[in-house]
């Protein structure tokens, strides 16, 4: 796999809440954040075997977000994660933010670096086998 | 003004919420930029003039955050905002934020890239003279 | 129409997000706000002609629920909103929140009170015609 | 302790959020909820002792709110419980949101009643002698 062609690792529909808008009357800021942790969560509960316990989890270091064109309620959107980078403790996550009605409407994108993580000393540690045979299968 | 002292625009206490915990014990990632936001709101309104309108608005482009430790309810976290560059029509502002008793400790950290925008148009526009006057007097 | 068999308004369809739920792993009790919310936003959206304008507007006056399960991520649900009662200025909306998959699990109920009012004074109005006509539709 | 006085279990300054309106341009009705809730953790770790652990939890079984008058940012407030009545498994709290500068102005009232539940069986068990012991001292 190369940086040219990203792997899809999952898409989701969302569909977005009135609430999610804010006095603006568009979707906040924050909201993009926690679309693209529902697909980032649903990632992850694909891996079959133990991604996460009471010694490590995968925790992110840092996210980018690009706001491209606000969301205004009602929409149905659909959140796009793709491998961008992996790494020995990490991997880099790519993802768009497009209508589902026309993905070539995109609403944000950017990338979110995880890193997997010792709960007792807060260090990273290399990435569990199960997630990366996960990653390999969307290669 | 230089990137190597970027200027203090506002710097504002925040109490952490119970409910901006999620399932992981921690802040949920999301909730960071709403401290960002809360801290880009409070120096708009420190803006002599009016810097938002029915015809333009700065909107927030791109959002960079750097997670560094998880934080904790119940917590106080203070967060500051620097002016990183000026442009004819955007700004970016770098971001901190860190413990109300241990500055050291930094939480997150990172920056917002705010364009004025018209809302006719949603095209970049040249900054409001009342907007740049603000940014002026923290430089 | 009796209370005893209160007409139906709206169902929607609703995907429980994993950041709805809080520290305690469950779906977080002020979301069950959010998920009645959407049902009632999209219910007024429903309504034939002007039933908001820079001079009236519904307003929630009081919410009751009743927290029967607690809801856990992953989740579909379903959200009802009924017609319990029609007054001069008011609308007594039941609601319920089922799972999608067996609408005998019943996660939440209560009621909602809305009121016309107008924003000039903040004091209650009649309710305009197109929202009566609405309720009549379901009744 | 009678219901004609009841007593003050805690009292916690709010501040308002940018993001906690929504596109009405007022504290959307949900984050309320958040505020009450606030004020009920913040009252639970006064309990001097083990109020949750791995097998026993007190659940918010139902929650009430009048809205009175729409908050809108920025805003300090202040959130008060009151003990309404103790139960043997359950405990009625009511509620107010007032102005931090003027406490007669009361944004929203209203109740919450709390259950100790068992985690395993999900039924009311008796609140533990710690909880009632914090709530004597109240009265």
């Amino acid at each position: 796999m190369t940086d040219a062609t990203p792997a899809l690792l999952i898409s989701i529909p969302m569909t977005v809440r009135w609430g999610d808008m804010d006095a603006f009357d568009h979707v906040n800021n924050s909201v993009f954040a926690t679309y693209v942790e529902e697909a980032r969560m649903r990632w992850f509960t694909t891996i079959e075997g133990e991604w996460r316990n009471d010694e490590i989890s995968p925790i992110l270091a840092a996210q980018h977000i690009n706001y491209r064109i606000p969301i205004e309620w009602p929409a149905e959107v659909e959140v796009s994660l793709f491998l961008v980078k992996t790494g020995n403790t990490s991997i880099t996550m790519g993802f768009r933010i497009v209508d589902r009605r026309d993905a070539t409407r995109c609403y944000a994108d950017g990338d979110n670096v995880l890193v997997w993580t010792s709960k007792a000393t807060g260090r990273s540690i290399p990435m569990p086998e199960v997630a990366r045979r996960a990653l390999a299968r969307s290669a």
